[in-house]
């Protein structure tokens, strides 16, 4: 339709994409295999990924971002329109993406430490079709945002019904000390709050243990906790979220909380948590997504790590010298209790070891093992063990 | 595959992109729930478009436009090829298209005064697989359109079977005085006529009432008017439009009728129209869509509305001066009748008032209030009231 | 994500794009309907493709081709990163591509002589994910390719499960005499060779008479050969190809053959094989695909056939002469035997004449004429005819 709006300057438009293939060795104890069912071995499309982003008159904003790797039809991912500089509020978007909630749940995961997020993650609402504000100081030390949701909307953005399902989320950040030029020195404390009525009004939580695969019609790994349906008026969910980067070495961790008033029964809540140490032996950093222009504020998330040296010959490149790229190490620890009277859905602890080799700042191999140990009402203790390997190809 | 072809220049590739998030509520009298079926409330995304459109030598031109809103894969739009300035012909095209009918079905969704496509249009063809011409007089004032068809094209281009299932449908439009560089002064006269065999032998037409909403597996706005599966050898099509400009007040009006060959009842007729006006208070005008360059034909069809001003700051830009952007009125009745003889599939009257407000050339806001009054056998009259909203970005 | 990673140059992203809208008409014997079942007239979109494939910093490569005309969500084609120049080994690719079987396999089905590849090709395998290697010698008259498969892999790449599938395929070209500017004369001999352990230990072969059309939930051209489904521990495939190019008249054949060693049953063989004729009456040739650039190396395929001349007036351009496109006769003779002991799948021969009018390099029209002839057990010989059009435009 560009010919039918002559002489108007068209929207511009850029692309993103994202490939992950993995590939998961399994191994159960018989306790787990009894508790959570058989995890198989394979090879997977984690994500495949493909999205247009563009701009109108610098003030519009759109992105359009669809997942061709999910069961099903083509998964909406970030899908929406959005508006910069609107007096008193900032930028107000209006479409399918991330709640406000969770350093970790914001970042996207093509900038991951570990192939999956952590255990507390859960806990995080998922994209969700609506109406969102974000703003900041001029320093983008202080950054809000908050938002109002349809929390039922599925994988398409869609939710109808007579039930009146909906979501209210806000999240601020503080970053004490934060030098727009320069992250590899960084503080950074958050909180974010969600009320929610749930959709048709059950509430459920699961997860797998930090690794995941599937196939259509065929095995994928288990979840290892999960409380199934709970019938809830009202939850509430509470995080807190902290991170420090100290040149190439980083510490994050999250703390989130969820309280459920059950209909028929009484409220409960369940907790998660995780904890992990990076670092990058070449010397990079991990850094904090700053806003690139005076149009735009940022919202307090990770950003991609960018390699000293791509690996092998690049003659002709002035840019980047040839090297070893960037290697990684970490450490996470993490937990998610979904017991709590009545709901028996399990108590999970996972410590994860994970080592990235970024080849250029687009392409990424990452190798994680995985050690879950679950407890689980009637089936006592159990572990397993993991090992992935990911190659992630995005930009 | 752009290497392998190397010294050939290469067809170009523009991008389309169209995203609608409706928000719609509904109250229905207990007459109108007994007769249709129960209307739900919600939000959910009414078109989410992605396409590539492009042109090699001048003379041939493509298009390829999926849609990810719809239920099931990615479903086929506009999906052709085809080669302009062909002697005695014009432009010919291959591929899945709509059919030459209708005003109101050729001109794009996006540039739609309402919400919805009046009621008449349930009975104009869909989008079918198929071969057609269309050309045009040196002045545009006079413009044709013919094709063959599979009648029974699924929403993917497909259509196999041993029935023998096809269209032949023609469209002729004339535009007095039609003035190629300002059309703020419009007369539109049109004919349509198509012949068709049904897919598998069966016809059927049905329409919400001008709103529409859905969720994969969840609930929907039903059909208010539906005749089901008529068993039927030869159906028959006619449409009457006709539309005028002046400056910022335009009025268009169409009737549709369709009779139906019974394959064991008597021939039925059904009917349907609609008319409506639309003032835009801050004096822009519905444009008409005419031929870009010497190469291409118009169909005779409406554009995109440009407004005056653009919505909020944008230094910088000399383009556009900022203001409160275009406001437009509208109100329209529409009328479908699926009532004839062994038939009784309901008579639907629709009331729409709407106000659009468009930020910029590609961002609009849609306001509609709909009252449809429902006559069906065996439950008498009722009606009921919808609210919808809708954002839409698309360039 | 381009704004995030700023100062650092992007991957390149370039686009292709194919439509295929095929129409057929299918006569059928009594007695092959009944050995058989029923092959419909129709018109479907045989393939409607979009991809993304571009480089960054010259050594890395990327394709995201995705299918939108199959059933299903959209099917991965190519999907997959890959690195050139890599020392010892060559271009390394990891993600979801063609194992190394076959040069009528390999080469894109866009620059196909027939509507579809010959019987034989029902012994090849798909695309799966995995590692591959390729590489030739500086002249490119040697070529090779080896890789590691999931053999199960599915049409999203994906694939797990608990039984250990693979395959490692590894195919060797020579074209001895080969010219990189110009493919006019060309000798091209191959052998390919692959060892697979088959997902869930079943294996099967099946295939249509060189004709495809099927339309989701309604009827298909049927599978005229079939094994049904073999449990199988290990198979191995076998492959020899040859082609010769004498200006306009080209010669190719190849033969295929399959060897299962069955778990509960004796060690069975299948055999397919093809050979075609074609010849460019207008004078133009089917050119080699040679690799462009310092950075890759080809593998031995076929490329796309440029026409001498554009149909149709291409005034202002001045580099390719209207005229009648190219124009090419084709006539083939193909097999595929898949009886033996207590597998009775059908033995099927086939003779297809093909006419092919190129309007301008992306722009085919495809007639075929297609004759099967099939002896299977319990229904004896029979016959049928298919006539076949093809619309194809792609770049």
């Amino acid at each position: 339709f560009a010919a039918k709006a002559a002489k108007q300057k068209l929207p511009s438009i850029d692309w993103t994409a994202q490939l992950q293939v993995d590939t998961v060795f399994s191994d159960q104890s018989e306790e787990n295999r009894l508790a959570v069912g058989n995890a198989p071995n394979g090879t997977d499309f984690r994500r495949a990924r493909l999205g247009a982003v563009g701009r109108y008159q610098e003030y519009y904003e759109y992105r359009i971002e669809m997942d061709f790797a999910l069961p099903g039809r083509p998964s909406f991912l970030d899908v929406w329109v959005g508006h910069h500089n609107v007096k008193y509020f900032g930028t107000i978007r209006v479409g399918h993406f991330f709640e406000p909630f969770s350093l970790e749940r914001l970042s996207a995961n093509r900038f991951s430490t570990f192939m999956e997020r952590g255990l507390a993650d859960a806990i995080a609402p998922a994209r969700n079709t609506g109406i969102a504000v974000h703003n900041a100081t001029e320093s983008q030390r202080l950054m809000w945002q908050y938002g109002f949701f349809k929390s039922g909307s599925d994988n398409y953005g869609d939710d109808t019904g007579d039930s009146p399902d909906w979501a209210f989320s806000h999240r601020i950040v503080w970053a004490p000390g934060l030098d727009k030029a320069n992250t590899r020195y960084l503080n950074h404390f958050g909180f974010a709050h969600s009320i929610r009525r749930p959709d048709d009004r059950l509430y459920s939580i699961a997860s797998t243990p930090e690794i995941r695969m599937s196939e259509s019609g065929g095995a994928s790994i288990p979840n290892f906790v999960n409380t199934g349906n709970i019938p809830a008026s009202t939850v509430d969910l509470i995080n807190f979220e902290m991170a420090f980067v100290r040149g190439p070495l980083s510490f994050q961790t999250e703390y989130n909380y969820v309280q459920v008033d059950q209909i028929n029964g009484p409220r409960v809540n369940f907790h998660g948590a995780y904890a992990f140490v990076s670092w990058f032996v070449t010397g990079e950093h991990r850094p904090y997504a700053v806003a690139q222009n005076k149009n735009s504020r940022p919202i307090g998330m990770f950003g991609r790590p960018i390699p000293f040296t791509n690996v092998l010959p690049a003659p002709g490149s002035t840019e980047t010298p040839s090297g070893p790229g960037a290697w990684e190490l970490a450490a996470r620890w993490s937990w998610l209790d979904l017991n709590d009277q009545n709901i028996q859905g399990g108590n999970l602890h996972d410590l994860t070891f994970g080592v990235n080799w970024y080849l250029n700042p687009y392409t990424k191999v990452q190798f994680n093992y995985i050690h879950p140990i679950l407890y689980k009402q009637n089936f006592g203790t159990s572990s397993a063990n993991f090992v992935g390997m990911r190659v992630n190809w995005d930009f």
